[in-house]
């Protein structure tokens, strides 16, 4: 299963008067790790992505996430994130962010494969992960 | 139980190219919903709160969150919030975030309530809920 | 010309370690006060707009603003913002933020009406803005 | 004077729906840059800082910046930062943010070295900046 990992460090704005990471910007670095780990697991960006297939994104349509130990400004953190299953038209992430080692926040996500359906009032629709795609995502 | 509504509009910066919100957004409206439910429940903002007992903050530890239909810049959304159980020293809420009457968004959050504490490597503590905020918050 | 005024509230989630707004979020609210007002004026959203005009969007090309006093969470602010000068594709607004009738925040922007051009590196080219629309932001 | 580069990726979250950086993230990033501009110079992070000096921060009370091109997804960006002149107790810097050697963004922004002050209305009163520190910020 695709995974991959980032080290990146907690910024003052990512910071609330607390002093500790607001949460809202553990979902947005999850998000980005999330972007990341598909294009190294396809070689493609979303772009090139949208390019090369009727696909409009992977919106996510669940998540789960436990804050164990606050973060703070200046923090280097690592983010681990790792497939944990592939379905017909969705997959599921899990992130862990660490700080020396200690697990301090984890989030599990379920996504969707969707393409634009101008028809639904959502605007978009699920629609089957191509095969080759799925091939990619789950290889050892 | 407190409980609150509110309705806002999605704005342009909400959203993604894909022309849909970015959940972390959807997790900042949420925030800023709870805040205004125990303000509302207690007659005092988190300021007032800080200078009337040893209090820090209420810090999310656990979130679960769906999300059915995406929404977009313009859309006139309500969120309605609601405490759903207080302990101890925490206490979990419910956000539902609807467009036009349908559930778009729904969350689920737990959150502690804590005092600094430097000898922690957190730099805070869980500390009981006093009891007039307690009733405060659960009458009905 | 076409002016908007809207009262919000800082919220906990704009504020930095330092217990005072983040700057960019002065930004994003200038940003949402700017779509607001050109709405007003025209009676239409961005999306309408889009539909009934070969329209991509205003995008922002300048900007400057004064930082006079901090603002917290939970203070209730006021952005006035004005219309200024409307030229044949770009136009410039002003935007003052003020707490309890005391100026916090301004700020000077210019922005370009622009179209969709794939020729171009940016893909995006300035367009003249449309005689019925300048009409309606200049209108008194 | 103290200067820094860094390189980044522009996320899919930094983006609006027109597919290009919403103009707030800049100056997020902008000021991210001006942190690690200072702790690069000085030795010291900003809550070091705040340990060994009477010292608060040093929030931004103006800028200005001219957004040339737009960026999307997926562009690796360069910002190269510049302290340009230090006073008694405020400082300017200079930013350029270039994809592929083309300037798309640049800024300039004038900080103020403050220290609480609850007599004043703002929290916050601007210090003379320490000369050991001056010193390090202008040094070749």
């Amino acid at each position: 299963m695709a995974s991959n990992s980032r080290t990146l460090r907690i910024e003052w704005g990512d910071c609330d008067p607390a002093g500790i990471v607001f949460h809202p910007r553990y979902f947005a670095m999850f998000d980005h790790s999330t972007t990341l780990l598909i294009e190294r697991a396809l070689g493609l960006s979303k772009h090139q992505l949208q390019e090369a297939h009727p696909f409009t994104g992977y919106p996510i349509v669940e998540s789960r996430a436990r804050f164990l130990t606050p973060t703070r400004y200046g923090d280097e953190v690592t983010i681990e994130s790792r497939l944990v299953a592939v379905r017909r038209s969705s997959f599921d992430l899990t992130h862990r962010l660490s700080r020396g080692g200690d697990l301090a926040a984890e989030a599990f996500e379920t996504r969707v494969w969707v393409v634009s359906d101008a028809t639904r009032p959502s605007g978009l629709r699920a629609q089957a992960i191509p095969k080759h795609i799925v091939e990619r995502l789950t290889a050892d």
